[in-house]
């Protein structure tokens, strides 16, 4: 942020009276301008003991396998916004949605959070993010071709709980792979 | 927003290619600049039978009562952020803290996220956000002044589980008072 959105005058970057921390302050028109974390909403979508996964047809990642998910945006709420990613990639209809993962990825300021149901039917195929999208067994899952991290512990969890009979809500902190993998080949290998 | 926040040309609001939804486009650097929803962090925190409440001491709602939340943070988890609110506000440290609740606030753009947990000890006091600070049970918390709807739903939500003896992670939209308490006269009464 180098200019105020407001009035078009230059920021400063600092913290202002009452306030703990840096923030884009214009001085001209006496504005604080905030800026936090977004959400990611996606789904799970299962048929029978099969998940639904979207091979990606857009960078980042281009190539490898994901659930649909992404950004909320303004005036819908986080289930009406995992839906909407599910159809706009998938072009899938899901029955009802549970609450089922939520996710800090802070290194860049994303919150995950992901829901889990069932399809309303079998018809799906590829948004226009998506270059495929097939359902997948718990063995036949693209394990070492998965997009981010992120949605091999989604897929993690999911296929644990289910074979154990038992679905709990679930939250954690991603780390980014250049951290956690460094000196490692391969992505999202544990 | 008026002018680009990259730049300082000024913006229009229009669909851009590809999209399907009006945005702020700088035509001068070819941004989009995206706006999303933000995320509300707070707690419940209990102590045997009671709840811990805070009488604000700002607008909105001056002199009303409210759980301790406020605006997650970038760089910040949502638990680490929820416990930095009822630090602020209510001077009070958390045991471990479980995901309890999510509401959507469509109206204002807020996804509302809530915890319970045990305070660690009885050391609180109003931060500088407080007029008081106090601990209530069930009956004795003043439901005719809180602060906001989303607060009463999430004690209501609590105060049921608890006296049944089993908690769920709650999921809901709040509606505006202006729509749902129309022509009716006090505050979030049901």
């Amino acid at each position: 942020m180098n200019y105020c959105s407001n009035c078009g005058a230059p920021v400063t970057y600092c913290i202002p009276p009452g306030e703990d921390r840096k923030r884009f302050v214009c001085e001209s028109c006496n504005i604080i301008h905030y800026q936090n974390p977004n959400i990611v909403v996606g789904c799970i979508p299962f048929w029978e003991d099969k998940v639904l996964l979207c091979r990606r047809a857009i960078e980042p990642r281009l190539g490898l396998w994901t659930l649909p998910a992404g950004y909320l945006e303004n005036g819908e709420t986080v289930s009406a916004g995992a839906r909407r990613e599910t159809f706009e990639e998938a072009k899938a209809s899901m029955g009802s949605l549970t609450p089922y993962a939520l996710y800090n990825l802070v290194f860049v300021n994303q919150v995950y959070l992901m829901f889990r149901g069932r399809l309303l039917d079998c018809n799906f195929g590829p948004g226009e993010e998506s270059l495929d999208v097939r359902l997948f067994t718990r063995a036949e899952v693209p394990w070492d071709d998965l997009a981010f991290r992120v949605i091999r512990e989604t897929l993690d969890a999911y296929f644990q709980d289910r074979d154990q009979g038992e679905f709990s809500f679930h939250m954690g902190n991603i780390e980014p792979d250049w951290i956690t993998e460094a000196g490692k080949t391969g992505n999202y290998k544990s």
